[in-house]
């Protein structure tokens, strides 16, 4: 193992009805006045809007509204975010949406504090030191963005999607209330187990010896997700599949299973030129680069490999052939998104080899930067990826 | 899945030479005299307590001592330290060492606030709003208490043992290198072991169903120590044992495993008379009464005992008998213990049955309360329990 720091100072506040809980939670804090964020009119129409503005009234909390958070979310509404913020007074933000609007809530609260364009924190270019907080009602267990410490954002003009982690962006509070989930239908559902297992995958595959407690922890999320993403997909009001996914999706990317370990994320950041350009939902996409990826590296580690297969989807290993039991795990993965009605090739997504190479550049910024902790990747290690999911 | 809230804001530290960080960590959080609390002179003799001291002082921190904690620790000891702090005027505790130092520090941090008997925290009859923090540099892994709300104290003029549930208890940060614990004898490597076990188990047999997520995790911290233990036992100085079995022990009992999920605690209440009386180690304690808990509560349900044998010792379940798959699961466990030189019988520790109906009626409280979530057990039942471990 390796040494590590470890805190997750994002209270879960999870069961039937805990998003009625939202404005004393913010009172008990003694933030006056809120940015209520959120996306489109599905959470309106839902009610869960109303609710919310029920709680903060009750609470004696003043609010203002910006909704219109699309998936992929843009820093052009970060930036409207940031203006109102500062022209309202506002003292915490409250995300109420999936991973994109929470992206894009943690993106305003670090903009606000930041005397220059937010793109800079994404791009690189700085690093904030302050944050307006954040708090959290979930509708979507997929980005785990609740309780981590990580947003993603995307900037259309450049066609750009950068992603950001900094401690100080983690959360104050998350209401995870998985009767909120039931709506969701069975592509997002699909996309979001996608989303929770290659965020435990990406820090599963790793070079530190030696890891066996959060290995087994790893593989704990993997089968949860294999076994109750296709319960929840077949019975959308199940409320037993629906709670262990969410659960599972804060826990999976709050780091706890990473600690101690290097980890890769060579996958995600070859899925975010593909997103920065193609808009799919970022599950689909990793649905199609985690196989390919793998197909790429497993020769790196055939034991991690035939381990995945193993322990994660019980495929006895043959000790004569490891290398046949590491491609009849990638084998699993991919017939398991293929299972729950994901893309696992560009071509179903309608996407082509046209753009391959221009991914590939602004992937590893011209080879200025090697992809992935498990096999760094070259521009040509990552075109190859794309064309072996094509 | 139950409603549950979770938060862990203990920053946990944890690698080769963390100790070394101590003063800059107290320091930054502007604390200016600490109470250096620790036990006997082991922790003098390995030179840790001068790498501390020397620390402190680096930092600028004062520092007055208190050491001479004990297996078990004593209220008497704890109202000394209230003393001190209130005449030191302490700003912070800082606890070096295992469950038992921590445990102490603890009771001083609640008791220096409160405006009565410390002991009115462990008996039930007040409840702590206020404690002075505590910080943690661990040196056995084993209670968890490092990043717990829990702690037990022993008050030896009424042979009483008792346990304190805070959340205002949890530490502020604890140090874990795992190379402090190399120094620990087998026996109390395995003590630690059955400990860390215990807290799992304690939340796995619970009458909560689908929680597939959290039964997971449970058995990724079971087979972890089972794997891990006899190798630590073997060779002391292994550093990939010491750091998993480390970790492991906080995770399992800062209750993520326990997670909307009802949990037992009987086994800790019938063991804690038995530690109250006969001062055995507390980890000894367990390894003779959870089998003996099991055997008398497996019939409550014999799928979970069945799932138990299969997931965590690999058992393969008769379908045609599970109770005889139930029973398998149990002697693994108890084998298990005897493996790694834990007695498993009271016999063994040199216990006889002259004071069980003593001990089952102050762990019942002369039947006013039930013990154990599981299958809530009467005085007649916690008897029957230690004459099965007999």
């Amino acid at each position: 193992m390796e040494s590590f720091e470890f805190l997750v100072p994002t209270k879960i506040i999870f069961g039937k009805d805990s998003e009625s809980r939202v404005g004393a939670e913010i009172a008990a804090r003694g933030y006056k006045k809120v940015l209520l964020h959120y996306g489109g009119t599905s959470a309106v129409k839902s009610g869960l809007i109303g609710k919310v503005r029920q709680s903060l009234k009750d609470a004696g909390i003043s609010f203002v509204e910006l909704s219109g958070v699309l998936p992929n979310p843009r820093v052009s509404l970060v930036r409207e975010g940031i203006s109102l913020c500062d022209h309202e007074n506002i003292d915490m933000i409250l995300a109420v949406g999936g991973g994109s609007v929470i992206d894009s809530a943690k993106a305003i609260g670090m903009g606000y504090y930041y005397d220059g364009d937010v793109w800079d924190l994404y791009s690189g270019a700085a690093v904030a030191e302050k944050t307006l907080p954040v708090a959290v009602i979930l509708t979507i267990p997929a980005a785990g963005s609740e309780s981590s410490p990580s947003s993603v954002i995307t900037n259309h003009r450049l066609t750009l999607k950068k992603g950001c982690t900094n401690e100080i962006t983690r959360p104050i509070f998350a209401i995870l209330n998985p009767e909120l989930t039931y709506t969701l239908p069975a592509y997002q559902t699909a996309c979001g187990a996608a989303d929770i297992m290659a965020h435990i995958m990406e820090r599963y595959f790793t070079n530190t010896p030696d890891v066996c407690f959060t290995d087994r922890l790893c593989e704990a999320g993997l089968k949860t997700i294999i076994e109750m993403a296709p319960i929840a997909i077949a019975e959308p009001e199940n409320l037993n599949a629906r709670s262990n996914i969410m659960w599972c999706s804060s826990v999976a990317h709050n780091d706890l299973f990473g600690t101690g370990r290097s980890q890769d994320w060579g996958s995600h950041a070859i899925e975010h030129e593909l997103s920065a350009i193609y808009d799919i939902a970022h599950g689909a996409g990793l649905a199609i680069v985690f196989p390919a990826w793998m197909r790429y590296v497993y020769k790196h580690d055939l034991d991690r490999f035939a381990r995945f297969g193993k322990c994660v989807f019980g495929i006895e290993p043959d000790s004569n052939d490891p290398e046949a039991t590491a491609l009849k795990a990638i084998d699993a993965l991919e017939a398991f998104f293929k299972s729950i009605g994901l893309p696992t090739r560009l071509s179903e997504a309608g996407i082509d080899e046209s753009r391959i190479d221009e991914m590939a550049e602004k992937c590893t910024v011209n080879d200025t930067r090697n992809v992935g902790g498990f096999v760094p990747l070259k521009t040509t290690d990552v075109a190859a990826i794309y064309r072996l999911a094509l």
